[in-house]
């Protein structure tokens, strides 16, 4: 059982942002997320993409934004259940929570803060008859661990930047890499599409397009698909399928948890804290919504704040908390750091 | 007359951002602020000093934030009154609201955001009987305009930052600085406080400690101060006495403009639009005050974005906006720039 004060479902910038906040208050937390890394969307949709609406930054790269996050976090020692999803939720008599996910892994929180986004990203699926009895038998939807493919035989199908970028990288650890596109057009950044072009005429990635994927064959794994060229099919042997065709947002097992959903959306109580109609969970971010809701990422950040000091008061009644200023009062991290400003000095002039 | 949209009181981190996301929705700002640049108090009382909770900037320096929002902005061209208070607000038949400075600066918009931090900055005075008739005749509280002490005798008393670093910066400017403090000792940051103890060994400050300016001299302007030494009085001749006592903030003329005021903050509702009770008159960051308010500088950054949707919504009624990602959909500034994200390429690979 992972125990924590603070449990976080979802760790892209809002509910980063949040461990910080919670961190001021010396409150511990621990994140759930599905996909394999941190940042959400940033890292997993656009993390090369520039944002220009975060307060302060002119401009930041996706991918910049969460580093800087978990840099700024790290003092506070964050928890992670990656690669997991949230699937129940029970409310303790001592108004404590457990949160179980579809692997199992339970954790025990004071307060549950759902910062799910637009919800749990889950893939675009081919449509092929028999897939479903493939997925963890050779059939991936997303690259978790790169080094499940060292030698293997992959064929990735897709023609955006996932498939681009994931056929160049594992064209260095799998043993062939083949890259299926039902057109011959790819659509991605420029850098990616000729990276790809230089490896195909180097031989390294085996391009076959257009062309789709029309059967799964193998016993038990994956060993071989026919893929539909034209009026031709053509059977190819391969270990591992890796369709990359998008990922689209759900709310998922979340919206079974008894929470007032309005638009795809967590209703919470306007402003105040971002409780929603279950005492002791919140819902920062993306995933809520209230009058006037904006879904961008510095209103998150807004909302992760008030989030904490309501926790902070629900876990310690009646204790008053004073707000102090980082600049003035320097930040204690549960690592054992501390970071503050240069004090004045006060010193005699001769 | 000034013409804008949307008419900021209070150049301070929350105000200038207000800009951007005004801008992001076609909407012209102009800014009011009684210190002589942007930047409120972040620039003013502690530009050098690192904040460590603005949301992904792991360390930020005070005046660092500030060029790093000036930079995000500049692209929407605001405008500025700046040495220059806020006064009076005359609301018109149309809805449209005149604000008027305490020079005479008229500034004519469409709605009126006050961002007033903690308030306008007024200078702690010595306590001396005639100082207010040598205001603007030789007593300076601000360092507005450093040309003003060209060639000039000064002398500054105080034993801060602001003391120590305008001595050392005005010490290359003006003909001879005297730097007049009640103890020996100064607090500041180190490197200040060396260098003005070596500009005073290079006899280009001349230092008084402990002393105390208790007369001004001259006739229209001042020409001379008496100083308290001890048990023992001296004279000193001088073009200007520039006190730096330190600031303290006042909610100053807007306090009469009959918006609701609890514990020194504007009353807003909650969190809707951060209104006043004057329809048009929105209040945004430190300077409001609502259940659950924290004075934050990224708390008045969601204020400012959801103030400019509540603008536009009043200055364009019954006009659906629909929210655009700037990652998405770029920027058009409104000096002819635009700013994108590198957009997708497609092409085929042969």
């Amino acid at each position: 059982m992972i125990e924590t004060d603070i449990l976080i479902i979802g760790a892209g910038p809002t509910g980063l942002f949040a461990v910080f906040e919670a961190g001021l208050l010396k409150l511990k937390c621990h994140l759930i997320d599905g996909l394999p890394q941190p940042g959400g969307q940033l890292t997993e949709l656009y993390p090369k993409k520039p944002i220009f609406d975060i307060p302060g930054y002119p401009s930041v790269g996706a991918a910049e934004l969460i580093d800087n996050l978990m840099e700024q976090i790290k003092q506070f020692e964050p928890g992670f259940t990656l690669n997991e999803v949230a699937e129940t939720i029970d409310k303790l008599e001592d108004g404590t929570f457990i949160v179980t996910t579809n692997k199992g892994t339970k954790h025990h929180a004071k307060a549950v803060a759902i910062a799910g986004g637009l919800g749990s990203f889950e893939p675009r699926k081919p449509l092929i008859d028999n897939i479903a009895f493939y997925e963890d038998k050779g059939v991936e939807y997303f690259v978790k661990n790169p080094e499940l493919f060292r030698d293997k035989k992959i064929v990735i199908a897709g023609g955006g930047d996932s498939a681009l970028d994931w056929s160049i990288f594992l064209a260095e650890v799998a043993s062939s890499v083949t890259l299926v596109h039902r057109r011959n057009e790819f659509r991605g950044a420029l850098d990616s599409v000729e990276k790809v072009q230089e490896l195909k005429k180097l031989g390294k990635i085996n391009l076959i397009t257009p062309a789709e994927i029309v059967e799964i064959h193998g016993e038990n794994h994956v060993s071989a698909l026919t893929l539909q060229i034209g009026e031709d099919k053509q059977q190819i042997e391969t270990d591992y399928f890796i369709p990359l065709f998008g990922l689209t947002p759900k709310l998922g097992p979340i919206a079974n948890w008894g929470l007032e959903i309005e638009k795809n959306a967590i209703k919470v109580n306007n402003a105040l804290d971002y409780q929603t109609n279950i005492d002791g969970v919140y819902a920062i971010g993306d995933v809520n919504i209230y009058p006037g809701k904006l879904k961008l990422i510095l209103c998150g950040f807004h909302e992760a704040t008030l989030m904490c000091q309501s926790v902070y008061n629900r876990i310690n009644p009646g204790k008053k908390y004073v707000l102090k200023y980082t600049t003035v009062s320097g930040i204690d991290g549960f690592d054992g750091t501390r970071k503050e400003a240069e004090k004045a000095v006060v010193k005699s002039i001769d």
